[in-house]
């Protein structure tokens, strides 16, 4: 009988998926991320293991599992916990959740950046603190940039870093607010056309003010950009790719949104940046090392910096979806079927 | 010389517009809202009048004023602190600033609709108060409904109370988020004809997947609607419109949405209703008799409301526009000239 790990308990409807198979199921029976000694102390002879982000699937793990291991699920879109090339070596399959999370991280990308512009955090602390009856409203209280050209202005400037699919739901979102020039820069597995970036201002030509949409420089990307959306990938070759430099050239009353990976910026170079004024603000729903993220940090401490705790595809719908993918993948690894989404080696 | 009373400093630009007149200009000196009895004794033969909504325009301040008064100009679009009857048995004009701040209030009808349903305050305060490295990433934590279908579920209904300008323009930024129809109720001025409903969806079906608009009694709307936004006018015909029978009939997972009128409102049983879980959360940018919102205020002590302190269109640009409008309608009811924009009285 095939023995599959599973690091967290995913719901009920997901766990009956994997149940309905003759499997022996170790699952981690607490409601918080998975002790990591467990781990590696349940996973001798598995031949799927089922992980969140939390869990590092590196060399020790895969060791310990040992030559049974056929595929490993993680329940995210990310996968910067889990070492790419070791699975590639032994030839294990990756399941992963991308595309079901769209549109619920587009929508924290447009709310992180209205709270950023206009400082929500600030003005529910106002309220949550009793002081509203003194500030009472004022001609150019609370006031920030707006999301769009406002009322005397002609034109509006969102940029990418990354243009994958949550990208394109998020300029998609943005068009209605009446952004009329989108950029984007992409390192990414391979350069859009100019064709299709035509074709995507064409298709939305109707409905908003969407003039151009045109691949820049990272420099370029700073400069011309009243939003700046990250959505590139983790690891090694990204970390950091947001920092001084970039910052100092960014609009003063340009906002900045991480709704990607923490490893992206350098968050002392960007709580340096909002202290000195050179970018309006920041909403920011990751941060490298988190949750390793105390009152301390320089990034909590910045009053230009909204920060929320990684729940950009926490809807209960795309999490369902999620956890159910997540089910689906490992219980194709473990059969030898084809996974339902399986992330290609390269 | 015409003397102006202004009862608050609208910024250099506005101000610098009504100076290049000859008018006597008698300005409250402060940096917060005027003084009633200092507005009263400075009122005696004024040809004009500019107000923010923190100032009453009664009988008692139009008496003051006497016959000499031509025109008032409120710096606002609402205009419920007017008494709209006393100036139009004195025949006095009034001048007010819709349309420049749509987009920008449209902007915090969407933002507090993703507030309220993907619990920012909540994530917010979990960060503010160190409490993110235990909290950690889970399955399900933080997660509220999607502001849209979400991946499994195939439509979602956005309801309107009230189908202005606001309303448009919230609808429009609402369609690449995945809305399929929308409903609205609506005791204004005239009724939309089922002819313009269908227009407006025939215009954005390229865009999205919005396939119905249409009018719906008041329980209907709060039956259907997986969202509600409520951007009805205020006084006494709509106050309390949204209360017990209202919010009985809503779904357990919607969002009520306030960036209108504070009175439209019954904040106790809203309390109430988000204690009960008869909707899922509220987001409110304005609250009856604000600024008088103190933390016993039973919305501000509800963990399921988020609340703003009515700052829908502060946005430097919006609020410039709104300044400058202001002031040109204060300027031309004085010369006896057309306003820029006239509220018609009926």
């Amino acid at each position: 009988m095939p023995k599959v790990l599973i690091s967290r308990h995913l719901g009920a409807d997901a766990m009956a998926l994997i149940a309905e198979n003759t499997f022996q199921i170790v699952i981690w029976p607490e409601d918080r991320t998975a002790d990591r000694a467990w781990l590696l102390e349940n996973a001798s002879g598995c031949q799927g293991i089922l992980v969140t982000l939390n869990d590092k699937v590196d060399e020790e793990l895969l060791s310990k599992a040992g030559p049974s291991l056929k595929a490993v699920s993680t329940m995210s879109v990310g996968y910067e916990h889990v070492r790419i090339q070791e699975l590639a070596s032994r030839s294990i399959k990756l399941g992963y959740t991308p595309d079901v999370l769209t549109d619920a991280v587009a929508d924290v990308a447009i709310m992180l950046a209205l709270m950023a512009a206009r400082n929500a955090a600030y003005g529910l602390s106002i309220v949550q603190s009793g002081g509203w009856p003194n500030v009472g409203w004022a001609p150019f209280g609370f006031c920030g940039p707006q999301l769009g050209p406002g009322p005397t202005t002609k034109s509006f400037t969102a940029g990418f870093l990354g243009f994958g699919r949550i990208s394109q739901a998020t300029l998609r979102r943005l068009i209605p607010f009446g952004v009329t020039h989108a950029v984007y820069t992409d390192s990414g597995r391979g350069r859009r056309t100019e064709d299709e970036d035509t074709a995507f201002v064409e298709q939305y030509a109707a409905f908003g003010q969407l003039k151009q949409l045109k691949w820049v420089s990272l420099d370029e990307l700073a400069a011309e950009s009243d939003v700046v959306f990250l959505l590139a990938p983790g690891g090694e070759s990204t970390r950091h790719i947001i920092s001084t430099p970039f910052l100092q050239k960014m609009k003063k009353t340009a906002i900045l949104v991480n709704p990607g990976r923490g490893t992206l910026v350098d968050s002392d170079a960007l709580a340096d940046a909002l202290d000195k004024g050179w970018l309006y603000a920041a909403g920011l729903d990751v941060i490298e090392g988190e949750p390793n993220v105390t009152t301390e940090h320089p990034l909590v401490k910045s009053p230009r910096a909204t920060v929320l705790p990684h729940i950009g595809s926490a809807t209960t719908e795309t999490r369902a979806a999620m956890a159910d993918l997540a089910a689906r993948n490992l219980v194709a690894g473990v059969l030898g079927e084809p996974l339902p989404v399986e992330y290609m080696m390269h």
